[in-house]
Order: C-alpha cells, then sequence, then structure tokens
C-alpha cells in the first residue's frame, strides 16, 4: 500500500495510490464515500493523523479498492504535486551517520580516519519541517553553500509508540519506509564540530515519493538502494549493508526515549556520495538528484 | 510580561501573570471579557499559537491589566500545575555547544582538547517534544544513564520567522526568553560520536518557569545565571560572558535556515557542570537542581 501527501487544486490531502502507482484517491472521499475510519468523528487530515489512527481494520478496507474504484475516485498521479509524505514531522528526522562500511571508509579517507568504522550507532538529527516533495528545488545558495552533498538514505516512520523497544518486536513498531535524500553542506557540517546544521539548511530534506506500508517489504529489509546525478550512478548497494540493521537501531535508539508514531529515522547512506570522489564530485546549479530504492520508488530533485 | 502553560483541573491553559508573579489569568477568558485577540475567530489555545499572534496591540492591552484584574479572574500560581511554558515545540530545540570560555575549557580538560575554545558555533539539536515542566521529575532510569549532569541556560524564543537575519535586527526576530536545563547524559553523549542522543532521552528538556517577554529585558542580554543542586551553587556566570553573543547566534544560525516563530534557541552554558569536577559531580536520584536566571526565575526539578 503506497500512501501520499499531495496538492490538488491548492489545497493539501492525504490520498492512497493503486498498485501500478497511477491513480490517487483522496482519503477524504474513502472516508464519507467507503466509511473508512469508522468511528471517527473527522477523517485523518494529515499523514501524521493518518499513521497514528490507522490500524488493521483500514488497512483491509485499503487492501478491498479495486481498480474500479480508483477509476471511479482517483486521480491521475501525474495531475497532482506531490509533497513530501510526512511535510511537518513532529520532531527533528533522527539521522545515522556513517551507518554503511563503504561508506565509512570513503569519508574516513577524506577525515583521516579511515580505521574509525562505528562501533555505536551515530545519532544525529536534521530539521526536515518542512520537509521538501518529490520534484521540489534542492536550493544552492551562494555565500552559503560551497560543497553541496547527496546521500540517499532508507527511512523507516514509526507506527506506534516506544520505548525500549526489543529487537524481535521491531517491526511491530514500524509503520512503513520512505526514501530520504540527506542533503549535506560538507563544508558547515565541518565548521560547527556538530553535524546539525550542516544537515538543516532550507530544502535540505528531500523526502518520498510515498510513503510505502511494511506490508509491502519483508522484514528484515533487503533493497537495492541507489543515488545517480544526472543519469550518472553514484551510489548502489542494499540495505542489507547496513552496519546497524533495523531491529539494532531501533531498539539502541529508544532506549531511555521514547520513539513516536510518525517519528522518522533515516538509516544511512552507502558509499559513493560526493565527497567520497577524487576530485570531489559535489552538487552544482542545473543538476538532477535521483535517490532509487527498490519497491517504493524514486525521489527526483532539481538543485538550483 | 510573563507568560505560562499551566495545568487547571486537568486541562491545559495559556495564561499572563501579574507583576509579582503570584497569579495567573487564563488568556481565553482575557479573550473572552476583555476583548483580547479581536479579528481572531478564536482565542490562541497554545503557546505557539499565541506567540505566532501576539502583536503589540495585545501587549498594550496586557500592559494595562490591573491588580484588580488579576484578583477578580487570575489564579493562585500556587493552585495551578505549570508545564514547560512550550510544551511541544515545532522542532528540536537548537543547542549551542561549548559557548562560555569557562566551560569550553572544563570540558578540554576532561576530553583532552582544553585549547578548542570554538572558532565558530557548534550546533546540535535537542528533542523536547515532549518538554519536561517546572517541578517535574528527571528520570534517572537505571541501565541507560551513568553520568547525569545539569547544564542551566538561557533559552530565546523566536517571535518572528526569519532567515539570513542581520545582526543589528535580532532583537525583532526574539518573542522572549526562558531557562532550559540542557540535561545530559554524559556516557552516551561520548559513545554515539554526536551529541544529540545523550541529549535527548526522555524528560532531559525541564524548561520555564515562565516565558518572558523581550520587553522586560534590556538588550544585549546581561543577565546573572546559576545553577544549585541540593542548595549548593555548581554554576555561576552572566550571560554577557557568551562567546558567541544572540546576535551572532541568529545571524549565523538562520544563515540558510529559516527560523520560525517558536523555535528556541538554546544559548550554552557556563563552567561548573558536574563533568568540571574532580571528581566528577554528577546527579544522582534524589537530587534537587534549581536553574536560576535573573528576571525570568527558578526552574527546580527533582531527579529520580
Amino acid at each position: 500500500m503506497y500512501f501520499a501527501t499531495y496538492l490538488e487544486n491548492g489545497s493539501e490531502k492525504i490520498g492512497v495510490l493503486n498498485s501500478s502507482r497511477t491513480k490517487i484517491m483522496d482519503m477524504e472521499k474513502l472516508y464519507v464515500s467507503f466509511g473508512l475510519a469508522e468511528g471517527l468523528k473527522s477523517c485523518p487530515k494529515t499523514m501524521l493523523e493518518f499513521v497514528e489512527f490507522c490500524h488493521d481494520g483500514v488497512l483491509k478496507q485499503l487492501q478491498q479498492l479495486t481498480d474500479q474504484d480508483f477509476n471511479n475516485n482517483g486521480v491521475e498521479i501525474e495531475k497532482v504535486k506531490l509533497c513530501a509524505p510526512i511535510p511537518y514531522p513532529k520532531r527533528n528526522i533522527f539521522c545515522l551517520g556513517k551507518n554503511y562500511l563503504d561508506h565509512a571508509k570513503e569519508v574516513g579517507v577524506v577525515l583521516g580516519d579511515q580505521d574509525e568504522v562505528p562501533q555505536y550507532p551515530i545519532y544525529f538529527s536534521k530539521v526536515a519541517s518542512p520537509a521538501t516533495g518529490h520534484g521540489d528545488v534542492i536550493e544552492y545558495m551562494p555565500g552559503v553553500v560551497t560543497r553541496l552533498d547527496y546521500e540517499v538514505e532508507l527511512a523507516i516512520v514509526i507506527g506506534k509508540e516506544g520505548k525500549n523497544i526489543p529487537k524481535e518486536k521491531a517491526e511491530e513498531y514500524i509503520f512503513g519506509y520512505t526514501i530520504l535524500n540527506d542533503v549535506s553542506e560538507r563544508g558547515l557540517q565541518k565548521r560547527h564540530g556538530q553535524w546539525h546544521k550542516g544537515k538543516s539548511l532550507d530544502t535540505f530534506s528531500p523526502m518520498g515519493p510515498y510513503l510505502v506500508h511494511k506490508s509491502m517489504i519483508p522484514f528484515p529489509v533487503e533493497l537495492e538502494i541507489s543515488c545517480s546525478v544526472n543519469g550518472e550512478v553514484r551510489q548502489q548497494s542494499n540495505t542489507n549493508n547496513l552496519i546497524f540493521d533495523i531491529p539494532t537501531i531501533l531498539s539502541d535508539l529508544s532506549k531511555g526515549m521514547t520513539l513516536k508514531s510518525g517519528d522518522i529515522i533515516a538509516t544511512g547512506t552507502p558509499a559513493g556520495v560526493g565527497m567520497g570522489f577524487s576530485p570531489f564530485k559535489f552538487l552544482n546549479s542545473g543538476d538532477i538528484v535521483s535517490c532509487s530504492i527498490e519497491k517504493i520508488g524514486t525521489l527526483t530533485n532539481p538543485v538550483k
């Protein structure tokens, strides 16, 4: 099941897509015509509300939607403007640094600490409120940006509040998955010691195109992941190469800290970032970055 | 003008205090009886909404409230439960690290880099949704917490959205000030490389007791700041000792990154944290931590 936040005639909606991802149906329409979200006074208006409210009964109803239903009530996906699935997360995005071995090594070469494969997960956060949608511009801000870099990442969206989550129950707490481009300004990331600001400039959190329910993706999650710039493949790996896998991340991160439904955790990026090349291959105005993950889709953003 | 978020008979309200801070008046009552927030369909329900909406006209009305008004319509401050002024910030708190010279040196001694006085501001973020109120417990979580530390900080609350804010206009973008105890678990702060997780455990963001409007505090901000544990003064300084002062922080942080109304920026802590003593003086269950800033108040929290 694929969900999206989108603009239609200027108003923000949430919707569900058909299996071929060609049509989207407004959740509000489902609420009115199909009795979705029964018992609720009103239909969830944002993806955050939907993720919090969603339960097996609702999923079952959505699974029964037919091509006919989408033909009668859906809109062509090309006719709407996709937003980030969760345009205003409740808290910053939780991000993992150096969580693929090949990437830990490539940045280690630049930073002079190539033997430093993390013994513990490295967590930092990224401002993503507002998050940037599929097709929206990553701003190249002259005077601020000098070493603009891309990082394709599998992002987990939490479905159920949890603290001290046991590894073996990790999947229970997940709602689904999306793609995050963890856009980074390497100059600022280094200058300010901690990475926070270099990861948090305006438009630095492209996310989407869809939020994919976990029922679509077998667990453990083993998905091809890649990133290309102007059609040149730069990053290519599989999420089974994570140093700290998803159960470990959820279990470790939630130790002493409650994860909330709608929280987003970006699991790290594989080798092939601009900083990993010699000479560097940083982003420039006019570039097109495409981040793809198997079964989720492709998130494309121009740099301007 | 002092504002607070509080619980009365189980429901969360926002209110304004009289000058002696003995009584609080419900904003909703002001809206109904005094015609506050004219032109708005409904009264702001949260401090975030109030900060966004507040303008000079409203402030003028509030300044005209008399002791009689508070006697007739206010509630004794002892009879309500104070919450963090902004219990659910829109984004994580923006925090500055090592922003007092004496503190940069004391942690430098422990970390072996005492000559490292920051050349640029160090920014990290702290999860503070929910934030912890005055009087609420800082949890000492066995198995997670081993080196629990306190950090009194002056926190700025942004009043007006801004990007690339010029230093000389910094004050325009501020709504007011509050106190943050940047509670830190030093073990986790170090283990995870980046500081984010060690700063973000549940209950690690005590904030309050009040949000003080900037009109009460001359600019540049020069306020006595201190922290005591069980009555023993541990930290004592003045906010005029900041390495990067408030105009510099607002100008630098907003370069390429829009600050939103309601955003909170914690400006760093002076010397005297538990990690700065030899032997260390970390917090234990049963301790009482009090953070005070002149003209703002005292934020007290027990550790349990």
